[in-house]
This record gives C-alpha cells, sequence and structure tokens, in this order.
C-alpha cells in the first residue's frame, strides 16, 4: 500500500454543506442523518444501545427531543430562537414555560465573554436544569423587567447509535479510527473528523488488498465509546494493533498527537515517524487521561494502543460557539488530514521485519544492479545510504520503523528499498 | 498522616541555645549533655560503644579530657584560652606545656585566612599533634620571641555514645533519620540538624498511628555512625526501607540533596517528589561516596537507601569556624526542616499502590458524586485532573508517587482522592 | 601496562617518506613494498586471496598493471603522464590507444572544481572504462581539436595481500587495528593511519607483558577487509573483544570517532572514556553504516565491537586529491595518535572488575597509609575522591570503566589507586 497526495477539498466542503446542519446530539434523527451521509458507499453497520443500557459503569440516558426553544420580551417580540440555531437552547435542557424576571432569567442564560459576538456551545446531558445560550452582545441589550420563556423539550426511550464500518484484511489485526458525531451544526470541533474518516474509509475500502483490517467508528463522544467498548472492548484488546481517536481537523495547523497509555505502542511508533518527517515531533505529547474517547480506549483495563490525533486542542478562538461554523473552517486541514492518515496506513501496513540473507560483509551491491544510476546526486546518495542501513539492521529483530527511526531515512524509501532488496534475494521479509 | 505548617521557631531557639554551649567531642560529657536535652520527651536510649572496641574496619578511641589550653606571652598575659571557648584548642590536641619560640608555635597554630576574624574548628583525633586555633587578625598581632603553651589535656577509656530513639509502627519496615553531635558549640554545620531531628521525632511520636517504625540517630560523625552500623546494620539491611542523613539546615535556602548510591529508592524518590513539587529539583545531586555519614549508610556491603539532606554543604562562608553561631544561624531554616520532614514523612506514609475496581472506561464521577462542587475554578480543575489521572494509573503496579510524577500533580492532593476514591468503591489499596 | 606520551614525530616522517611513494591500488608491488616496511621489525605473515576467488559475497578481482599513461598533444607534447604521478590515471582504468576528439576526451577526463589545483584520485574497479585525470587549471588549458591517448594497462591474476601481526598475550581474547593501503600516495586519507599502526604495533609488541592479544591488519579497503572476514570472521566473533578501524589521522584535530553497531562493546566504552578525559565527546558519534571498513567488521552477521577512530573525515580540503600530500599532512597527529592509542590500550587492559574486601563502612585509610601525604593539595584531594568512589563502586559488578564514568575520575588515577588498594588487601581483582 502506497500513498500519494490527493486534493479531497471540494469534496470534503461537499460533505461539510450536507451535514453540518444536522441536529446532532447523545442520538436522535439527526444522529442518524448524519451517518447516513458519512456511510454512503461503505458497508456501514449501525451498533444500537438503548435509553437504559448498562454500558460499563454508565447508563445509556433518554433521548433529547426538542420541538421550539424560544425567548420572547413583554411586546411578545421573540429574541431567541431554537429554530434559528440549536445551539440557542442548552443541549438536554429540561422544558419550561413561563414568566420569569431578568434575575431569575441571568441563571438560566449562557454566553461566552471571550467571543461575545457568538452563541456559545452548552450541554447538560445529565442535570436537571433548563437553559439558553445567547451570545454576550445580545445578552447585553436584555433590560426589560420580565421575559417568556418558552422551552418545550421532552425525553423519551432512544438508541444511542454507532456508525461502524469494518474493513476487512488479510489478518483480523486491526487499525481503529475513531471521531465523534454529537455536537451540532461545529465544524472543527466535530464533524470535520468523521468527514475526514468517511472520505479515508472510502480510499481503504476501494483498495485491493489490505494487510490489516480497518474499524472506522462515528459515535457520541464519551457515552458512544463507552457503548462501543462495552460491545467489543474484549475483541478490541485482541485484535487493536493501533488506534487513533481523531478530532479537529479543520485547522491550518500541522498535526498535533498525543502518545497512548502505552506510550510505544505501533499507533505511537507510527505517529511519530510521520511527525518526525514532517519536522513536527515538538507537536507528539505524552500520554494524559484528558481529552477526548482516548480516555475511554485507554482506561486501565483496556489499554489500547490509541493515540490522540487532532490539529488543534480546545485553544482554538471559535472553540465550542458558533464560529467554530463553515467560515472559519480550513477545508485544506480537512483534505490534508486524508492524505497523512494515507500515508500513516502505509506505514502500519509496510512495517515488516526483514532479515538479511547476506548478513556477513556488505553485500555486492553493484553486481545485483541495485546501486542506483538514475535521478539527481542528491536521490542517488539518499537511496545508497538507505540501502546501506536497510541492510545492516535488517537482523530478523529491527522492524522498518525501527529502522527508519535510527537510521532518519525515511519510511517510505526504507520500505521501496527493502521491497527491491527482497526481489533480488537479499532480504526476507519475516 | 498528613502535615500543615507549624512555626516551630521559638521551640528551636531555646533547644538551640541550650545546647549550643556543651563541650562536644566524640565523646564525653558535652556529648551526654547534648543527647540528654534532645531525648527530652522521648524514649531515648544509649547505644554504647568502648574505647578499644572493634567496629566495623575501625577501633573506638579514647576520650579526650581537656581541662585547660593556654598561650600566655612573656608577660604572662593570657592570648589564647579554652575557657573562652574550646574552639581555641585542637580538638584531641596532646597535652604540651613549656616555652615555646615563635617559629615552633607558628607550627602549632592554626588560622583560616578566609574568615580573618573567625577562629577556625581544627580537629586531630587520630594524629599525634598538639594545637591551638586564633583569629587570623589576632595571630597578626602575635610578634613576640617567646610564649608560653599550656595544653592540660589527657585520654582515658570512655565510650561513644549513639542517642536512638525508635518509634515503633504498624510494620517494623522502618526510616533513618540520623544525624551528627560532635561539633562543639556550632550551629548550621552541627547541632541545627539534631535539634530538628529531635522536635521531628516528638511530633512524630504524639501521632496515633504510624504505617512504619522510625528510627532516630544522634551520633558523632563517621565514627559514630560505624558503631551503629557494626550493631544493627544488619537490622538496617532488613528493615530500612528509606533513610535520611541531615546536616546543615540553620539556613535561608531550600533542601538540597543527595541520592542515595540505589538512586531510585523510596527514600529518593520521596525526596525527589518532594524537591519537585517545591520546583528546587535543581538542588538534587546524583550519590557520590564523599560527604558525611552517608559515606557509611551508602558503602557497598550495607547500600542502605539513605539519601543526605542539608541545605549546604561546606561553603558557606562560617564553616567549620567560630562564626558558624547563633547569629549567623537561620531559625526558620531549622522550622522549616521540620515542617518539610514531616511532608516528607507524610508523603512516604501515605504511597500506596492502588488498583481500580472500575478499570473499564472511565468510572462514572457524576453519580458517585466525586465531581468536585467547590472550591475555585482552578482547585475544581486540579481535582479533576488528579482524579482522572489517579483513576487511569491505579492498575495495581504503580505507587503514589509514580502517579505524582508522571502525572505532574501534587502527591497530597492524589492521596486525599485516593482515599476518596477508596471510599466510594472506585479504588483498593493493595 | 600504562603509558607515557613519547614524540614519534621523525620516526612518523621517515616511514611515511619511505612508503608515501609506492603506487598501491587493490594489490600489486606497490602493496607488497608497502607491507614490507610496515612491518619491519614485526611478525608480519600475509593472507593472500587469488583473483577469482569468492570472499563472502564478492570475487577477488584481477590485479591492474600499469605501464604508463599519456596524453598528448596534436605537436606530441605530453600532457598528462602517470610517470609524473600515479593519480593522472584513474585506478583501474582500462586500456586504450588512438586519437580522440575534445568532445569525446571530456567524458574520460576527470577533475575537481572545488580543488582546482590539484588532481583527484579516481578509482573504477568494477567499472569497464578508461580515464586520466588532471587538475581544473589545466584542463582549462586544452583547447586543441584533437589528442592522443595512450594508456597502456592490462589485467592478470593476482593476489589480494593482508599483512597481520599477530602479538599473542595471556589470553587469546584480542583487539582488533585495521587501517587500509591501497590510495597510491596519499598521506592523511591512506597511509598514514597504517604508519600510526605499525609504530604502535612495535611498542606492544615491545611490552613484556599483554593481557589481551592484539591483531593488526594492513588491508586494502573493502576487498581487504571482506576477504580477512571470509578467512577469520568466526574467530573474531569468538575472540575479538574490542577493534578499531582506523584512517585520516595525519590532521592537528582531536580524535574522532564513531562507535560500533552494538553500541556499548569494550571498544566504544574505551574510547568514550578517553573522550570524555580529552573533553570531546561531542567528537563522539553514534553508529552509522556509512565509512570505511567498519561497514564490513559491523555488518549484522559479524557484529564486532569495532569503532572508527580518526581525526577527519571526507571533509578536509584536500580529500581524495594531490594535496593530500606531505606538505599538507600533520606529523604531530600521526604521532599523537600512537600516543592515544597507547592510552587506549592500557585502559582496555586496565579494565579489571574489583570487590572491596571490607565493603561494611568505609576502610579506615589511615591506618593502611593510605590517605596520600605528597603531592599537591588538589592531587591528594583527587587521590582521596578517587579512593572513596573506587571503594564505594567495587562491588565486583562494576569494572573501572563504568568507575570513572560515574565519578569523573581519570581511568589511570583509578588504576593506579585499585592496585594500591589491592597491595593493602582492600581489594580482590576478580
Amino acid at each position: 500500500m502506497s500513498s500519494e497526495h490527493t486534493d479531497y477539498v471540494s469534496e470534503v466542503k461537499k460533505l461539510l454543506e450536507e451535514v453540518a446542519p444536522f441536529r446532532r446530539s447523545l442520538m436522535g434523527p439527526g444522529n442518524e442523518q448524519t451517518l447516513n451521509v458519512l456511510g454512503r458507499g461503505l458497508p456501514m453497520e449501525r451498533l444500537e444501545f438503548a435509553t437504559g443500557q448498562r454500558v460499563l459503569d454508565w447508563t445509556v440516558p433518554s433521548e433529547w427531543v426538542l420541538d421550539r426553544a424560544t425567548l420572547s420580551d413583554e411586546a411578545g417580540n421573540i429574541l431567541i430562537d431554537s429554530n434559528e440555531s440549536v445551539l440557542n437552547v442548552v443541549n438536554y435542557s429540561r422544558p419550561f414555560k413561563g414568566w420569569v424576571d431578568r434575575v431569575e432569567l441571568e441563571k438560566h442564560l449562557f454566553s461566552n465573554p471571550e467571543t461575545p459576538d457568538a452563541t456559545p456551545y452548552v450541554t447538560s446531558y445529565y442535570g436537571e436544569n433548563w437553559g439558553l445560550c445567547i451570545s454576550k452582545e445580545r445578552r447585553d441589550t436584555l433590560v426589560d423587567d420580565k421575559y417568556f420563556v418558552d422551552i418545550a423539550t421532552s425525553f423519551k426511550p432512544g438508541n444511542v447509535s454507532v456508525g461502524q464500518v469494518y474493513l476487512p484484511g488479510e489478518t483480523d489485526e486491526e487499525i481503529l479510527f475513531s471521531s465523534y458525531v454529537c455536537h451540532p451544526q461545529m465544524i472543527n470541533d466535530e464533524i470535520a473528523a468523521p468527514v475526514a474518516l468517511s472520505i479515508l474509509a472510502r480510499e481503504l475500502a476501494a483498495k485491493t488488498s489490505r494487510r490489516y483490517s480497518y474499524r472506522f467508528v462515528f459515535l457520541p463522544e464519551t457515552i458512544g465509546a463507552l457503548c462501543l467498548l462495552d460491545r467489543i472492548g474484549q475483541t478490541l484488546i485482541e485484535k487493536c494493533i493501533a488506534g487513533f481517536a481523531v478530532a479537529n481537523v479543520a485547522r491550518d495547523e500541522p498535526l498535533r498527537a498525543k502518545r497512548s497509555r502505552r506510550g510505544d505502542s505501533l499507533a505511537d511508533r507510527a505517529i511519530e515517524q510521520l511527525m518526525a518527517e514532517a519536522g513536527t515531533l515538538s507537536r507528539l505529547n505524552e500520554f494524559a487521561p484528558l481529552g477526548s474517547d482516548e480516555r475511554q480506549y485507554c482506561s486501565p483495563g483496556f489499554n489500547l494502543p490509541v493515540c490522540a490525533v487532532t490539529r488543534s486542542v480546545a485553544d482554538f478562538p471559535e472553540y465550542h460557539t458558533s464560529a467554530d461554523d463553515m467560515t472559519s473552517a480550513s477545508l485544506k486541514g480537512v483534505s490534508d488530514t486524508v492524505n497523512e492518515f494515507m500515508k500513516l496506513c502505509s506505514v502500519i501496513e509496510n512495517n515488516h521485519v526483514y532479515r538479511s540473507l547476506s548478513p556477513y560483509g556488505e553485500p555486492n551491491l553493484g553486481k545485483r544492479d541495485l546501486y542506483p544510476k538514475f535521478g539527481g546526486a542528491n536521490h542517488r546518495e539518499n537511496k545508497v545510504t538507505g540501502l546501506l542501513w536497510l541492510l545492516n539492521l535488517a537482523d530478523g529483530s529491527n522492524d522498518l520503523l525501527h529502522i527508519a527511526k535510527r537510521s532518519g531515512v525515511e519510511f517510505a524509501l526504507l520500505s521501496e528499498l527493502a521491497a527491491e532488496c527482497e526481489a533480488k534475494g537479499l532480504l526476507e521479509c519475516l
């Protein structure tokens, strides 16, 4: 499996525009609509987890049904309306209808003074409260004594639905890609990563052969990962050799990653190599049990080899507000992500262990026509350097990732050279 | 066992003023008087080692008896007098009486040109010489041709006396604190550390429970440690899990420490955590077989987990002179030392290994009421961060010191949170 | 075995002047003449490998016979003549005789524009071409349309000849020194290292006792090392405990070294200690399978503990040109190399493991008269520091190299002190 750079920007744009408006939450029709788009052309199945079901230490909550939420002034003017944006109401807000004075209202209004012109995204999945969200600027215009609140929400039994695409490979050892589908409307901190993984899945599905199997999961953050692990955690313990929890990729920044709890798994080593070649190793952080779904994958009982991969974390200015939209998203960031993950998969698939069949002294490269004759002087020198490192370290104990790290030679070049040496009878692949 | 900051300054002052005047040496009445004060209110016993007794590779020397030592000029004026300060005569000086010319006298006078107004402290435990000590400034005034020396000293059989306080705990695994009692009169480089340990011992003795046993020893430097090891070295090999050789703590400087020969013992790890939290890790040095009694404890046959802990080493300006007195001593340094050692003991006592009872996925903290509701935002965030680290790494293989080091979370907070989680059934203590 | 500094400059000069003119190549009379000089006074034997013989993955080539190679202009003036310098013809050039136009000639001329006044050194051992070498400056004067080329060379069966000096020691564990003899005429990047090793071998041969055996080999680069390994590779795997591939030592620069593939062999540790003491550790590089004969010694099948040691690599200005001659060579560099290797051998020979016979507490140095009485204060302090480190770490598990590295005490001093302690019954040598 090799990788070349492809421009996915227009495909990314089309998909983002299609899924952005869906009203995603922990479950419900917005989630189903989104999964339908992400799974298009893919063998996507749904894993369902009903309200009230125990999943590990947790219980699947009810589905939140939003009819409409409004705030009106005494004159009957609607000031806040969930029909304009679902962000205007606290996700999982309890219902409420009635007049409230301004002092009481303030307790139920959420704004973010750091982004005064944007509506914040607020959730209260497990709370018992009602609330509305409003930009700081608009909030400052609320000067009346009384307001009328009408939050028409309800709760009903539903299903957490995990969209899963499993692409079988030559072995059932598998690579996991996970992203979350639950933040309504937002682009970078939400739907960009599922879109990138959906495209990636289609690219991998189109390959005629895959060494490893691939599992893509699209699920609501936290509760979705808990559901998944409750169902197939044991399988993942046995089969998952590398995994990546992906989020926040619609930014014009290099990839940023966090090691798995193990720290030296295949996932860690592959992403480390990718970042070393990109000159961005300083953006590879040690494991910490904070962040997103890696908290579940890397909990001590599962301890899966899952790294978190993003472009930004919660430090970008539009984080969890209505400003995290198509205008601030980097489509190129999403497209590049697909390319970088293709390269990452290529590294993992090609990470073989070789053993030299001519380990005594340097093999005579000339008589085997292995000295490069074409390409610039620089390319020739890189190739010879790569050959010498490869033949020296290929003693049956080092995989190509190890050789790439120790030598500083690019992984893809080593992989190519290894295939050439294998064809010439100098290496065997173990 | 937890720790809070207490101000011991007045207690320190009282004790220092009481013990400073005693004429300590390798043995003798000054040592006994000092131990009597240090052991007040404590179950202190004496381990005695008689002159001539073999201790390891050494032999206990005789007791040095000083009647009086003077230097007079031709007119009969007394210029140097041990009655004014015991430092005026070389400790263990042989007796001598008679007229000497100035050239001969110079061979027996000791001064320190770097501290010209102070009398140096000089010993000759195993030499065969006589000598007097004098400040450089006064020495320069000696211009006569002849002087009369009268050093009335003698040697007799005696006993090296080790003051030992043993505080039994729930197990007989023990923590050792050692300091030396032999430098006459000096504060920082001597009696401050025994005073700090005496107060510490009383604080620990007052605790209603101790996980570990504690052994405090007060002994003359080198020969005392050799005596102790000769007597109970085997016990220490079996039972001592952490030890600290303490000296030079009456300074206004942060703690300074030297690792044990093992480098990664519980003593090393506890002091490292303490210094990491204080931001003074740069003052934690690698082991070297130089310094004070750690040379004996860390000799290869015993190889005890003993770190040296001080505030200064021999680089403070008053070192080994009469200027190392109450006026230059920092009482606050001594008081802080007690507090820091209380904290150190608290770290060691609370350094448990926990195992998560809910290791699959993150436990639901909300339903267990473990999400902090009170305290500033910062405190709440620290607490959640601590909980997540604790629950993630508590897999039965990491002790709290390991978790504190890896997470950067304060040890005391982790310890508190662990107790809370244990109470809620989330962790078991192994 | 101890080492003192000796000035070998005049011996170096005499030998270099004697061997420089010989026309060395892969084999032939120039190589034999050179080995005759290098082996003078030494028990040098020849290992011979005939043309056509298989050695590991390679085949010994034919011997190249150069009668004469000239380039003449239309007027019959000889412009290039191998009688002036053997560098003027490509080493292993095929024969050719005839008129060529300037365009054709240019394809067969080699110059180095970076050293425009020097003739480059070019080889074509395994090619099928003819060629002449000329300085860039002289090449620019060639403006005629036609030139007459007369390269009178031929090929015949011959023998690669390895000069080997084996000095038996108390054990058959051995130290290997290897250098190459194949570059005609050049000093730094060639014959200086064999000359240094020849002198070193004579010094070691003159020793009355050697703990280890020593093997010196002088051989053509690459093919010679392959021949040697084909013949005695198995012996080296079993017996060689440290080896050094030496080149480019006629420079006024500190030693520069490259670790063996193993990275922590005795060879690595000894050269590391030498460089640490010289303050040049930054010139000790990690292993890379590039460079010279270490590529063969450190191939994965042999994986010998062989470090490369040089003063420069291929980055000195006269590299592979006629300017690498006696005028640019540093005779002092060669002489110093002998001294540094004597010291290196001394480190290896004296690298014993000691065990303290008085491991409980510090031994009483005074009663054994081990406290130094003479020498400056600095020397005395160094000696006491060395003694304390030695007696502390000599627990039967650390060799002197380990103790030197951990303590920062000079190896030679530790070795001296160890002998003293052994004589006093404080240490036993394992």
